[in-house]
């Protein structure tokens, strides 16, 4: 045996020793489906065995015995992200945080809930609106994906545009650091300045800084009725001009969303909406603004939509109406998955520059002959760009990666940045060092040093 | 001349050879009152030099200079500083900023402005606002204090119970580092999530992690009109208590501040507003809801101040009359500022705990003997105890520190912070102790070692 192998076995029988039955999983039928995220393409290695814990204490063993051996860990929530954060490195160990998912406080006067990291979003979202609370960050992975990863990617979603991101709403963090003790970073009052922001650090780094294991989440009072304006468009150009006069007009929508048409026929094909036959691009707007002035805010809106040459504009007087066309939404990327596999981008440009980066994006999809749908987040210019190959044809996916490429440096280029709310993870770090200059990747490594002397938290992602 | 001696005049030289005339100032009695800033009895040392650049280049050559020479750097804005982070330490170069005083950008589409440090706080919000636009944090030292200031202690204001703090306005930053050099952190778009947050890192780090050159601030649209709700009650503990009441109904205020009878004496005996024959606490809250549901919450508002013992509550309907009274609370602490020597507590506490804690206050005042006024920012949990003594009682000075102990203590024990806003400087060293365990100081040394390897960036501050 070598002694890599010998090495492999010791580890697993200290974890295995060190835990109770049944948090450390060796049987590589089982780790190998824990070895990587809904990334296409990123590179995954093998770990060398996926431990499950339960408390905090079982992550801290975790970590002290990795530090002592050596040997990476790569935390992991749901496994729904798309930029390879959460895939394995040859002979780590994956730290699975799905059982930890206690809601543990949710407190209406403070306005804020404490959970643990595996508690799923929507699961937070439904048990603080039976408190007539709100969490808003509301990634497309919702239902499935994990408080405790949506704080890793600093997650946004639809509500962003409005209401801000994963990190707006995370006052406190439990972690577990790269020496292996457990600390409380940031506050439970609403307003601290004590020391460094570390929490906020934390948010977005991607397991790299620390494993997360306890999370206090500010709230905010349930939302009040929502307005649904829709715009139907001949193109993307057009679509773009639009979500600029939005902005130039002063109105800050709780919701601007943007399907093109691939999308539309991709949802039509799969559930006969007959979206495609109305529209080439339909844009999606939402106003909560209380009472009649949020009434007027919503055909102001409309009218932002046909001056920049909506074929058809309206305010929605119709709930089941707008909730369906919300629902178009949702459903545009696991129909556009049906098609083959989905390469995610998620670039974002400042506002006034969204219809030229969607322009661009039509061409670089020509030019690489690559088929490109486009469901955004436009209100505040995240794009999420899809690049569609069929499944296996290697020169389309090489053409696809030139594309995927093109479109990073464009957005670069356009003053905007790489990453918007997917994260770093594998397929982005290419892309980081477009956007950062040398001496802020120093500042990043040495930050990295800093908190993980030993090298171990999800070496060699994020930057 | 000893080699201390030589060596601080050959500094001199070296700074006067490289920046352009007029930017060093060695004369003492100039250079003293560079020194400190408004904390009362936080040491200060002597500083060999102030520099006052005009420019990011003259800030990085300066920065160089000191790092070839070991000379600590004290960064400072207009020295409004409640907390002594911007005191010199012996032997340091002050950097003065305030002579870069450029907006350079407001772009509305995008609602962001891009400044340089030394703009005045009030001078950028009355620039925006020109433009429809709106900057939110709006400590009280906004008519003096500069957006460098705000951005190294992560300043408040009245508005943040609903608006939050400068970092939630601070976008982008260009900041000279303790390498010098010269770095663009944070990002323009409305969202980013590429690398770790290290613009959100330098909020609130009191110069200690590099020097703030430049910043790009997030704007908003105008706020909408304002109801004022005003409570006069017979106690603090009784003004707490509505405090509570109004979180538990759900309202969200755009600004909920306390004033009690100390401070509203101080205010009747300079400005004669008579404001101290009709309540013993006042309780100023503000509603911005647009329309009818804001009129309604602010009925709400009224209705919980009453609830909660007030003696008089009403939805003001008087403009001018709603305007006395914010302006009473502005001249708060002026008014008492001038019956001595102010020690201002800053400590923050949950929502729930504001009554208990103005209680605590109450009772330390008495068991030391010390006269204690309270403003507070109650709407957020932070409260401004004012510690006054007479001018050159030491006596006094001492019961009055033990007093200020006293506070921290309770606030870190009723879950709070030891400092809301101000920073921690060098008057809440020590209280930053008792709330962080020392391996959260550890990550704080730890991060501090990795950005300022040198050691020269705002020593012995901030933790």
């Amino acid at each position: 045996m070598t002694d890599t192998a010998t090495s492999r076995i010791r580890l697993r029988d200290r974890l295995s020793a060190a835990l109770p039955d049944g948090r450390v999983i060796v049987d590589t039928d089982i780790t190998s489906s824990y070895a990587r995220d809904q990334a296409v393409w990123a590179p995954a290695g093998v770990p060398i065995a996926v431990v499950r814990p339960r408390s905090t204490a079982e992550v801290q063993t975790t970590v002290r015995i990795c530090i002592e051996s050596g040997t990476p860990i790569v935390p992991r929530g749901a496994g729904t992200g798309l930029s390879g954060g959460a895939n394995a490195v040859d002979g780590c160990v994956v730290l699975a945080m799905e059982s930890m998912d206690a809601i543990q406080a949710i407190d209406p006067l403070e306005r804020l809930a404490i959970v643990q990291p595996g508690v799923v979003n929507d699961q937070l979202r439904a048990a603080v609106a039976k408190k007539g609370l709100w969490y808003p960050p509301d990634p497309s992975s919702a239902p499935w994906s994990t408080i405790g990863g949506n704080v890793a990617t600093n997650a946004g979603g639809v509500c962003c545009v409005k209401y801000g991101v994963t990190r707006d709403y995370v006052l406190a963090l439990e972690v577990v650091t790269g020496l292996g003790d457990v600390v409380q970073l940031g506050r439970r009052t609403a307003k601290g300045v004590a020391g460094y922001d570390l929490a906020g650090l934390m948010v977005g780094s991607e397991g790299t800084l620390g494993i997360v294991t306890g999370v206090t989440v500010r709230l905010r009072p349930a939302p009040d009725h929502q307005r649904t304006i829709a715009g139907y468009f001949d193109s993307v150009g057009d679509a773009g001009d639009a979500v600029e006069a939005v902005a130039a007009a002063g109105l800050t929508p709780s919701a601007l969303e943007l399907m093109d048409r691939r999308c539309l026929v991709a949802v039509d094909e799969w559930k006969g909406m007959g979206l495609s036959a109305d529209a080439d691009v339909i844009l999606l707007g939402r106003i909560d603004t209380p009472g009649s002035v949020g009434d007027d805010e919503a055909a102001r809106m409309s009218r932002c939509f046909t001056g920049a040459g909506a074929t058809w504009a309206a305010v929605s007087t119709d709930e089941a109406e707008a909730e369906a066309l919300f629902a178009a939404r949702r459903l545009a990327y696991p129909a556009l998955e049906r098609l083959g596999p989905v390469l995610t981008e998620d670039v974002c440009v400042p506002k006034g520059r969204v219809a030229e980066m969607l322009r661009r994006i039509e061409a670089i999809g020509v030019e690489h002959d690559t088929v490109i749908a486009n469901l955004a987040h436009a209100g505040d210019g995240n794009l999420h760009p899809l690049l569609i190959v069929d499944d296996g044809d290697a020169a389309a996916e090489d053409r696809a990666q030139r594309a995927f490429t093109a479109i990073i440096d464009a957005a670069v280029e356009l003053g905007g940045t790489v990453t918007g709310e997917h994260g770093v993870g594998l397929l982005k770090r290419d892309g980081l060092h477009k956007e950062f200059a040398p001496e802020v990747l120093a500042m990043h490594h040495a930050v990295k040093a800093a908190l993980d002397p030993h090298g171990i938290l999800n070496p060699g992602k994020a930057f």
